[in-house]
This record gives C-alpha cells, structure tokens and sequence, in this order.
C-alpha cells in the first residue's frame, strides 16, 4: 500500500447555517500512507507539525481504525492551520481515511471529527448542507457560482470549538430561529448566483453574538469586510476566522483592506484569498 | 383599463422552512379590472364567494390602493380554497395589485397579506426564500425540480393563520432551532435534485408540533403521506392543509393512499394533485 490523499478546508457554520451548511476552500493537506512492518511512523509538515507526534495523531488513530492495525507510515503534509475554524481536524480525518483505502472518507471524517458539514466539505468539496440524522450523518450538495472567492482572515489566536460551543445559550427566542431560518434561504439562492446575494443572507442570531467575547474584535472584521466590497461575511466555523465572500474581481481589494483593518485593530494574523474547492477529497495510488 | 391577472396559490413553511420557504402550485385564482366610473362593484365566482363583497374585500382593498381610487368593476375567479394554508390571501393580494397595473406585485401582496413567502411563490412561481429585512420584503428563488408533483390533502375545516400563530411558542432550544436549520439545508437541496430527497429533510421543530393542537390527525396524515410513497411530507403553510411532496409517477398513488386514510379517519375534505407553478402571476391587457 502506498497512496496520497489531499483533502480541501472548509469554513462551516456559514452565516446563518450554524452546525449546516459549509463550503470547501483551495487550501490543502495532504497524507501519505505505505506500509511500515515494524509499526507506526508519524511525520508532519507545516500547518500543525507541533501537536504531539505518535499513536494519539488523530491521522493515526483514523489510519489504525480504517486498516485494523497501525503498521503505516504516515506523512502529512498541511497548509490548513489548526484550531482557526478552518476544518483542519475534519479535512486530516477524511484524507487519512482516503489514504488508508477507506470507501466513505466522509462517514470515518465524522465519526473521528464529530463535525458533518466539514467533513462533508472535505470530502465532497464545493456547498454542502449536512447534518445527523438518527446519529447517522447524511450530506446533500448545493449550487456554488464559480465566480465566488473568499477572502479568509485568520487570526494568529487559537480557538478551541468546544469552548465556543460552550457559550451557545440553551434557549433561543422563536423570532431569532425564523430570523437564522430565512436568511438560510436567501444565502443559498445567493450562493448559487452571486448577482442574488444580498449581505443581510450572512446574517446570524445563534452563535455568532454569543462567541464574541471569545474574539471582540469579530463584529468590526465583519463590517470592514462588508464596507470593502465582499458581498456578505461571516465567521469561518467556531472562528476566531472570518470570512467575506467575494466574487473573483473583488476579492483581492477586499483581502487588501482586511489586512489594513487587521493593522488598524492591532489583531496578528493572516489574509488568505481562497477560490472554493470543487472536488473534495482525491486519492492517488502510488504502488 | 380592462385586465387580467392569474396568480397561483402556494404553500408557505415548507417542513422547516418556517416564515422562509415556498412553492407555489398550480391552482389558481383570476381577478378582472375594468374602469367603472359610478364607483366599486365587487364579483366573486367559486372559492371565497362567500366572503363580504363591497369596500372591504381583500382585491377591492387591493385595488383601491393601487389606483388611488375605487371606481373599478372587480371580478375575482377563484380555485383557491381559503383559510387552508394555501396562501389564497396572498395570491389575491398578488394578482389584484397585477391586475390594477401594479409594476411590484410581490410587494403590494407583502403589504396587505403580510406573507412574504406566499406573496413571492405567488408573484414569482416555482420556489422561493423570502424574509424581511429591515422591514422590506426580499425573495429570491431557488432550484425545483420539475419532476416533482405535489398532492395536497385539504381539509374542509378553516383555520385562522393568527389563531395557529398564538401557538407558537415564545423560546425555543437551540438544538431545535439547529434541527431546522439542518433540514432546511437537506431540504432545499432535494427540492433542486428530487433523487437527492429524504424524508427527514421535510420535519421540522418550530411549528408543526404547537399547531397539531388544532389539527391532531396532521401528524397521522404526514406519516401516511410518506408511507405511500411521498418523498416527504410537511403541513401547508398554518394548515390544516398537509403536502405529500412527490414525484409525477408516484403522485396518483399517493392521492389515492391519502383519500382512503381521510376516510378512515373521517376527515372530510379533497385530495389535489399538483404539479409546481413556474410562471408566478400573469397579466393580460384587454384593452
């Protein structure tokens, strides 16, 4: 066995879309599985090459699970950093499972992620809708216009999603789920002709407001990103990223005035102009 | 002047896309505009011929505002059984604001139904998003397959949208609102792909449950309508009208399914077989 895997990042969590809806980005990792007789091997390279090495790997236990044993060498090789709300743990699962042979790298992304619509992403690339049903994930594909290009700031912090989740309030008014509802609506329409998007379809009331204290500076990001020209913005999953979807002719003044603004709030970190992914997860055998 | 406008009813709160989504079908009603200087006559010919003629009926109203004045002979001709949740209000509203020469239909039948989602599946056809936003009405429209056949169970009992609205409940859980959210996700993307169309895409959390209190054989009927081979199925709109969404080729078994589960459950009323209406209200000038 010796095989590739490359799986996009995702930005889940899209405006209203909380724990639904998510879109594949062209930002990459990779991972290199062959044979390995005398046991496990992890080799890591860019994005998250300091988390801890061996067994506990999350490419490592997805590799074990999916093959039965850990007699592997695994090389991953990522440009998707981690713990930015950029699904980097979900697109690691799903190309580990690919690489590993495994048939549904979406289902192993779940079951090791815990997330449907980043693995869905991942896997499948482009907009996905996805969701648990009956503890089983199922994940529909929707129209993405390939005029969008996402401007992506990514802040040097790191944010764990289950402190994010954390904040998450256990109610919620009647009119702040209709208020998610509709602009769901109006955000895929938008999504599938970017002449229809309207900057409000961004809009969240179910976690965004609640995550803020974990990165204030967030609703300013959003805004500056809007008054630049990005059609809408959002955050980037559990953040502390934030996303302005763009189209292509707009995205890099837009990029241009998300790191001045990053200047002007004194937040470190990057801008990334990223086209969407359009195939998901592909896998190459090398022998 | 002399017109005719012909706008097609609509089911709202698409399974659960609650105050978001809807489709109109095709079942219509007509209304007729000539000038009549002695002042209104109003004239209603099948269903809602027994509301009040005069000043006070939706089209007059309608009407009277669009030409700033009331001296119009109105013909309304309608197939829309009214106060069933099949948006006839909104369909009125749409097509006499068209027919009195309107240029912003959806926006006359906003204002006076208060429905956007049933104003724009009625203004636009096929399937729509919609929402206000900073209190103006925004619909976008959304990919439907024209495979896809509706078969509507219309219950000879009225009920009031404010009496099913009273219903509802103040807070919600998140994890019900996200329920919603994940379907209406699924949902949009099997209404786009009919293949792509599970059952579980059409349940919903927000309203169905709060309003069975006024129609409890509702939720008999929904599983009916799935057991017969509805891809899914979800109330119209407040109800108490219920929708088997299917498609051409099961659509007459469904129907027949449905009437004998009425008869079981002595509810007295009609089945409908409908396919989606495409075109949204249509004016002809006569003169």
């Amino acid at each position: 066995m010796h095989r590739i895997a490359k799986a996009p990042a995702s930005s889940a969590n899209l405006g209203p879309g909380f724990d639904t809806l998510a879109v594949a980005l062209g930002l990459y990792l990779e991972v290199e599985i062959s044979d390995r007789p005398d046991g496990l091997v992890v080799q890591t390279e860019g994005e998250g090459s300091d988390l801890p090495r061996g067994a506990s790997h999350l490419a490592a236990r997805v590799v074990a699970e999916v093959l039965g044993h850990d007699r592997a060498h695994i090389k991953v090789r990522s440009e998707i950093p981690v713990a930015r709300g950029l699904g980097s743990s979900a697109a690691l699962a799903v190309a580990a499972a690919a690489a590993a042979g495994a048939c549904e790298p979406f289902e192993w992304g779940v079951r090791t992620d815990g997330h449907p619509e980043n693995a869905a992403a991942s896997a499948f690339g482009g907009l996905v809708a996805a969701a648990m049903l009956d503890g089983e994930p199922l994940a529909r594909s929707l129209a993405l216009d390939p005029e969008l290009s996402f401007v992506v700031v990514v802040p040097d912090r790191r944010l764990s999603t289950a402190a994010a989740r954390d904040l998450l309030p256990g109610q919620v008014p009647h009119q702040d789920a209709v208020f998610n509802l509709s602009r769901l609506g109006l955000l895929v329409a938008g999504l599938a002709d970017h002449s229809q998007l309207v900057a409000s379809a961004g809009d969240d009331r179910l976690h965004q407001e609640a995550r803020s204290a974990l990165f204030p500076e967030a609703s300013l990001l959003l805004e500056g990103l809007r008054d630049a020209g990005a059609l809408t913005s959002c955050w980037s999953g559990a953040g502390p990223s934030v996303l302005g979807i763009c189209t292509r002719d707009t995205s890099p003044s837009v990029a241009k005035a998300a790191r001045e603004l990053m200047s002007e709030l004194a937040v470190l970190g990057d801008v990334l102009e990223l086209p969407p992914d359009l195939g998901g997860v592909m896998v190459h055998e090398l022998g």
